[in-house]
């Protein structure tokens, strides 16, 4: 069986292996206090042209946002989300356990439009009896999202732009950030992003590692004691200097973006496979992440070889599923499942 | 610099990193339904003695305590925990946040007795207005606990007794479990544990691991959908397969008590030669970590070698100090560290 | 100025009043443990025709709301409710401040059906990784909705049936119970209600008393420790009694009925009306909310004399408005307003 | 049986029962937007001597701290409080459940003083590892304490003095306020209160109303959005004007503070008899609230005729218990009970 079902199905790049061998019996501090920690915020600051951005080290998406938006919301605040989101649907009811609503806006793509937010904003501030209602605090967004769509650069300005305006924070989840860096056609840039955004995350878990998502926080008004809050959600782990290594090897040469390409490469080759056998596509993912509607038959065909994950039933006889890329996906693998696609 | 200031300091075991290179390019299934976790489980059941025993893993202790805890509480209830417990004091209110109040027991030596959940359990119910009260809902103990000290089989199943006597499920956080086992005059197998106690785990990562906690549930009770609870507070690590890997490796051929008692050894050694030296420990530890009290010359002049952590100032010219050796902990530091208690 | 705009405008029944009076220099044991509140508890007994029932007296209605739901609910659950369910939308996100979700589902006049319940239920079990999803917990409708419609007994015994299936307890808001009882048609008794709800509560607030909600647990399953709960969210009054006493005038010689009654045919007097002058209805409500869409011009002319309130915009020149009557209605303010509708 | 056992037993001065019935028919707009609310706020500012202050009514006590507190604490912080304050052994955990932990420093008498405060504080932020360890986010102190006793203003300035220099709004839970202003020897003022706490309470419950909680925040960094707090929190009372009408009454002639004076009045007496007759008392308490020690014998002997609250086992044949008197008690029952001592 040859697994297109997800991004998490192997270890991590060999490099890092090699560096935690290497590493292996330094004595360091624990929590994120070490020099593989600081050495990791230094390249990921560099990347994000900002020396004035606060860098924490967190284990996986779910621990992250909601230790992120816990961090940011007032009790009576909710955060926005397209109905999509991550923290809407797919984490257990994160967000509600730390007390708060998930405020969602109707999305086809997965993304959340500027207007959206503002109509949401002043339809809350306008009602007469507001405080019977859960007052937006923030808006969240994955980029790329759960469909494998991305921002562009206008959208996420304008995006910002009313955020600012609404004295609404901005968070971006980025657990698959590199993939949509590496997207065909992006034009938006780690610093445009640091930009734009109040906080966001540079996932390490999707995108090379073992585990870990580094979030930067440029918003001096969130920086505060942020430690305490990852520490009161168990995310503050002991030996921090795992996470330090781990970003520090995806970040010193290059290797996160040079990973990230490679995998959004293997999935529009699969995109273009798909379509130029003449099969639509549910979503216009140009990241590793790729929704084909296909024929049952087509289905039961390919499922012999391959694992991939259903997305949802289109009609009677065709439904549309997801085929995954990531770093660590053969070339010669996705080269048979071309060839098997051709052959149907 | 040598370091004894805690048991976090090194990586892991060598043979769990070679286990994770072999298995890196592995596609397995994530949240911890792969065959690795699959086989910790087995290995885990086999050192409890209990075929009937549900195991999963987690990332770290704090966030192990607040999901093993809002899992068993009703909203008002409260966790007994002796005052000095981690929960109580270490973990930023991870327990508040999640809506429950910590009740604490005086301890001088970090362990808790059978009489006092009674007289707590009692005090509670006959108090007329008992519902203006946190009702006892579960007890916490650590073992070891934060002082190093050890529960014997008997005074362990006393408290069990009770607790059960009461309807209070009983949890203890292992942490250090591997230590508590290695102790010299240990009389408590995982078998007994497993018996008197209704969840519990067993800590990997200051024994061995680059990180992970095992949960055992052997209350059926405690074991309904115990996943949810996981992944709603941030726990369900992706790579699920990294603990499952690493318990398999910890298990399979006893590395997890090799590991534990060399540790233990060393602290021996370390307590050895501060008592010999005239020096009287704060606690009576019998596992990793040592208490001396030493006079502030000694602190200096060992500090300048040395690396260990303040525990607390007895008074004006002495303070009690940690002394914590681990699995990594080299013979010939703890030599040299002899040697120069002995030239004091 | 006559106001419809809401149905707690005026304080309480007379006989409510004269009773307050009457015992006040009683000295009465606090927090609901005294006689009126014991009676009080026998008459609503004797109403729901059963004697196995729990009854306990609350403040509010988003109180009540909060503290039955997180006494029912595991952390990692959510309350099933209608879109437009007033723990959906307008209490602040008092659910989600207890740690919980609330499950929504699509609902054009506020009410939900049975078979959507087993679709939601099915589908969370269904779903390979529902321990990812929030789990549906228990069954949140409000009967009159807030659209002022009612259940049938043929659907609310549909929807009790398909809960007890799923192990999903129903819950029945009851803020305005009263005119739901009293609504032209209805064939469901306070028995009938008690037999199908696992908790429900009677509404005072809104139906002639000065505040207060009676809510009735059926199911022994709920019934545990309940007066924790009420205490730890801030809902058990310290002079109990004034809840005793309101709900025994109001259920020891069928006020509450009576009361009732008269505000639905105050209701109905309103409809009629507007439906004879030619005016259509955003819902079809058989209790004391009306909810007539309006032109703009009649808005204008009908503001002049009397506050309602705004409901939504249904076209340009259109608007859904509601009337609002009350055991408090005087017939002469709701005669004025009729003829004033005919001579529009 | 003539009760002594709290000072909530009886309903409310006439003048409030008179005043909710001449208001009974008026129709006023909800949620405390009345004209009640308004003229009760104006009395309230006038009484503090300060018109730029909030003044929000909430209906109880544990409702009302929880509300404050959860409003005015980040997530990993914590409100510091006697280890006797309400908030920590008398309200279920409440705070808890709003996910904050309170911090308890010992007392014998119920006070705080300046320098604990200030000890607290600098022993949380020299901990080099306080990020594990919940942060002090707040002062809470009780005035009257649930001891009777009472804050000098010297006492009261010391505390705000280190509350402003550590940056820890100070609160004031005045369920009792009343009789603390009428305290033998207090020179405290609402002035003094309204200048050196950041937000403190005029207790509505235990002093003449039939319920009722008048919230008072003068630090303008703790007033914004405070009504969606008390909406999430359960505390918004839909007939609001009942909370307006009460306090209104209360403050228009000085009402409150006559009430207040008869009650301690009374307390003084019951103190003075028990005093004479050689009894000592467990707290110095020149409040409502008196504490004497009596032998078995003479606790089974007034228990024939009085009822009253056991405090504390002081030894094998003595114990502490609690009288209590309020705005209700009846002179006469006063002199019946001091005559009946002095018969012992």
């Amino acid at each position: 069986m040859i697994r297109f079902e997800n991004d998490y199905t192997e270890g991590a790049h060999e490099r890092i292996l090699q560096r935690l061998w290497d590493t292996n019996y330094e004595q360091t501090p624990g929590y994120g206090t070490d020099e593989h920690c600081e050495k990791a915020r230094a390249y990921i600051r560099k990347a994000c042209d900002r020396e004035d951005i606060d860098v924490h080290f967190l284990v996986g998406g779910t621990q992250t946002n909601m230790t992120v938006i816990a961090s940011i919301l007032r009790p009576y605040q909710g955060a926005v989300s397209a109905t999509t989101g991550h923290i809407a649907v797919h984490e257990t009811g994160a967000i509600e356990a730390t007390g708060h609503k998930v405020l969602t806006l109707p999305s086809d793509d997965g993304k959340i439009r500027a207007e959206q937010v503002r109509e949401l904003y002043d339809a809350h501030w306008n009602d007469a009896t507001h405080e019977h209602i859960v007052q937006p605090g923030l808006v969240y967004i994955s980029h790329p999202t759960e469909n494998g769509t991305t921002y562009t650069k206008a959208e996420l300005e304008a995006l910002s732009k009313v955020c600012r305006e609404c004295g609404l924070p901005l968070f971006m989840d980025g657990a698959r950030l590199g993939y949509g860096l590496a997207a065909k056609g992006n034009d938006l840039s780690l610093a445009d992003i640091a930009r734009l955004c109040d906080v966001f995350y540079i996932g390490g878990t999707k995108v090379g590692a073992l585990f870990g998502e580094a979030v930067v926080i440029t918003n001096d008004a969130l920086k505060k004691d942020f430690r305490y809050m990852i520490k009161q959600r168990g995310g503050l782990l002991a030996k921090g200097r795992l996470l330090g290594i781990q970003f520090e090897t995806l970040f010193e040469n290059g290797l996160y973006g040079e990973l990230s390409r490679h995998a959004v490469e293997m999935a529009m080759m699969i995109r273009e496979a798909f379509v130029q056998k003449g099969f639509s596509l549910r979503y216009d993912s140009t990241t590793n992440q790729q929704f084909p509607i296909l024929p049952d038959e087509v289905l039961t065909e390919l499922g012999k070889t391959y694992s991939f994950s259903f997305w949802e039933k289109i009609d009677d006889n065709h439904s549309a599923v997801r085929f995954c890329t990531s770093w660590a996906t053969k070339k010669e693998n996705v080269e048979k499942l071309i060839e098997d696609i051709r052959a149907l």
